[in-house]
């Protein structure tokens, strides 16, 4: 799981820093980032392809490249039925993780990194996807505009996902609360909101599970013991800290795009 | 989770252990246990009620106690659909984690122990359940026949089974074998035995996942590390190792019934 907690293993290169024009939009920068990360990939490559606002952008950027004949044998393998869909639409080979155990190269964007490259995501419901195959990458680029950066997971305030099995779900929530009390924690069911605004039912996720959201007022600590506690939970599936393996960082704000690799792994 | 390892941690007290008739069959061993297990359980508990051939019969002694007036006011909570719907054919009243988070006693059979009370469970295919119920009881009393102790877990030559999302299942059995290579691991994804012998399909848990069964020719060596490695990979969603959850043993078999209660744990 390589080291979790410990800021001394990045190392930081800012390419491209020039600053950038200051009418760039979020998604403008979602995309700087996305279009960034694909010079990375190589013809011949098995690539995870990510999900959600940000990874789409390079999704869609691979099947530009495959079409001008800029890329070739780019074999992709979606991180949930959502990508599935839109790379099936934008004409990109695809394939899966029984077929193709190593994946060369995944992308993917992020809604927390903390300054040792470790992530929460899942805010979108894909998580358990995302882990396997990005889990599965010799190299795994995370892209993320500025406004992603938190000094510890769960700092921005929003949710640490956790997938849990239907069965007795409030059971399971209480136990994720009570596990991290001491960081002020309320876990709650996420719901899916309905066309009227009202919480209808649990959201599911492509997995038939649902998904509890830990909100923490404080920093929970030890990353590797959260873990482990939240894990040995029966009624938990996954949880969303990607904990040592992101490999790259890209970065895009108003004063340029950063590129930063983890220390030891090979930009 | 206790102590997994140190086979110290059990005390011996044996009681009825005068020889038994010879021409006992090994459901008539079981139920000897099962009704043994069900002397624990007093009126007004919440009671556990578990999964497979040993566990119905405790199942079924409870209802019989019911109607006998011998017990009262009883709150079942089923580890399986199987065993829920036994125990409304029976009458037992029932409940769930969500409404009783606190379990008084369950009552389960395991398809192996070892000398420390950590079982092997989970070939009938209820194991998450199962753990999420036992887990949460002050009180686990397990109930075997004699054929069901071993040296150390997997050590029966059967299965540990682990439940597994249906996302990339083989790319997860996989994963699994490589974990435990080195103690000559086989790792095969369960189907269900279609009507004329053939393999069918993959057999399905209550929650809508799949088993994988790991085979294992040599000790998996420590016991907690082992559960780690397995529920660190993001395709698995719980394994069929109880490790410090039993808290007494009941094991039936020619020469009489045994208890045993761990160490440090009232009987």
């Amino acid at each position: 799981m390589g080291s979790a907690s410990n800021p001394l293993v990045t190392s930081s290169v800012a390419v491209d820093s020039s600053p950038l024009p200051s009418n760039l939009t979020q998604d403008d920068l979602k995309k700087l980032a996305a279009y960034k990360a694909v010079e990375y990939v190589k013809s011949g490559m098995v690539v995870g392809l990510g999900t959600g606002s940000t990874a789409k952008h390079a999704v869609s950027r691979i099947s530009d490249l495959l079409r001008e004949g800029k890329l070739n044998d780019i074999i992709g393998i979606p991180t949930s039925t959502t990508t599935h869909e839109q790379a099936v639409s934008l004409g990109i080979p695809l394939s899966d993780l029984d077929s193709h155990p190593v994946v060369d190269l995944s992308i993917d964007g992020a809604d927390e990194v903390d300054p040792s490259l470790n992530l929460v995501k899942g805010r979108g419901g894909s998580l358990l996807r995302e882990k396997m195959v990005e889990g599965a990458s010799k190299k795994f680029v995370v892209i993320v505009d500025e406004s992603k950066l938190v000094k510890h997971l769960g700092g921005s305030g929003l949710a640490v996902p956790v997938e849990v099995v239907p069965f007795c779900c409030d059971f399971t929530r209480g136990k994720l609360e009570e596990l991290f009390r001491g960081a002020g924690c309320k876990a709650k069911l996420r719901v899916k909101i309905g066309a009227n605004g009202g919480e209808t039912a649990p959201a599911v996720t492509d997995n038939g599970n649902y998904v509890v959201d830990l909100y923490l007022e404080r920093d929970m600590g030890d990353l590797e013991a959260a873990s482990e506690k939240i894990l040995r939970l029966p009624g938990v599936v996954e949880h969303g800290m990607f904990l040592g393996i992101a490999t790259t960082l890209i970065v895009a704000g108003k004063s340029g795009v950063t590129v930063r690799d983890r220390f030891g792994v090979k930009g």
